[in-house]
């Protein structure tokens, strides 16, 4: 029996940010398969106009697994999202990491999730802009991706980071594995 | 009415190959519109696990479009796509723009289509292993991803460079703004 990843998407979610884990932590050879989420089972559009049916709603979403992966896009800017809440409250309660990139970092500020860890985002500046009720501007740190507490915070130019510390995290693979298939993607196969 | 570019999709394709270039084609700043296409209608599993409802099938698929784009995935081995073959005669007798990453890129020289032109893929020993008929081995070059004569071919690990040179061929947005983005998610935020 896999283990479930929980990828929360909706509307305009930006496709690329959670494409490269997603793949990886799919991977037959991992112990672990990926599931979208979304507020309803509704038909979500990426950001690159893809069509995606999510496997669970908000309403029904399986009380066992092993992350839950907040994509960014505009969308929680617009707090249209807030209604994920209950899913980041109970994996939080449950000590089930959660890893946020971009836009969703933002969210998770004023949610009060970063004021006393470690964590990334964009900027600190936009992140204090977009989440007026977050505290931990000093834990801000300058870095593609930070893991801290079952959390894991990343800007939108960090997916190869933030793939990486969520197969760390989630010894989704041997850790040798894990960092050259990261240098692969980040230097490319060939220098440019 | 904005025009039309078509993904080839399937199950297991490289979610990540086509993540970065479709979102900022589907751009409501562009004149483009993303559409996906496969070889039937049904749902069909990216290598991540994403459910995704194609647009349209090889079958009715729209006469005008501004770029062909086919997607990486270890189903082009099997020879399971071969039947999108007829979308990509069109393509080219039209002189509509083909681009073609990783697995694909192997198709694409497996139908004769590399061996007159400059072009990259994953290697060129991979390339002549999985595509008997191919005759360009002396026009391989070894670099992320190359554009020649309407047709853009990259290795795997090239989203990036697949995707500029996407946008350059399209003029999808001012040149300076591409070459910024590229850089931006090359180097990332924060330096590693």
């Amino acid at each position: 029996m896999k283990k479930e990843v929980l990828v929360f998407i909706f509307d305009g979610y930006a496709d690329w940010e959670s494409a490269y884990v997603c793949a990886e932590l799919n991977d037959p050879e991992t112990e672990y398969i990926v599931k979208t989420l979304s507020l309803d089972k509704q038909e979500k559009i990426s950001m690159a106009g893809f069509k995606v049916l999510p496997d669970y709603s908000v309403e029904d979403f399986p009380k066992e697994f092993s992350l839950l992966l907040l994509t960014g896009g505009y969308a929680w800017m617009q707090q249209v999202n807030d209604a994920v809440l209950p899913v980041v409250e109970y994996a939080v309660e449950k000590n089930i990491p959660v890893a946020a990139i971009c836009n969703a970092a933002n969210f998770m500020a004023q949610q009060g999730y970063l004021d006393q860890i470690a964590h990334s985002g964009n900027t600190v500046s936009f992140m204090q802009q977009q989440a007026p009720r977050y505290k931990g501007a000093d834990r801000f740190l300058e870095r593609q991706a930070v893991s801290d507490k079952n959390i894991i915070t990343a800007n939108g130019s960090a997916t190869l980071e933030f793939a990486r510390d969520i197969l760390f995290l989630l010894k989704a693979k041997p850790e040798a594995e894990i960092l050259k298939w990261y240098k692969m993607h980040k230097n490319g196969y060939y220098p440019v």
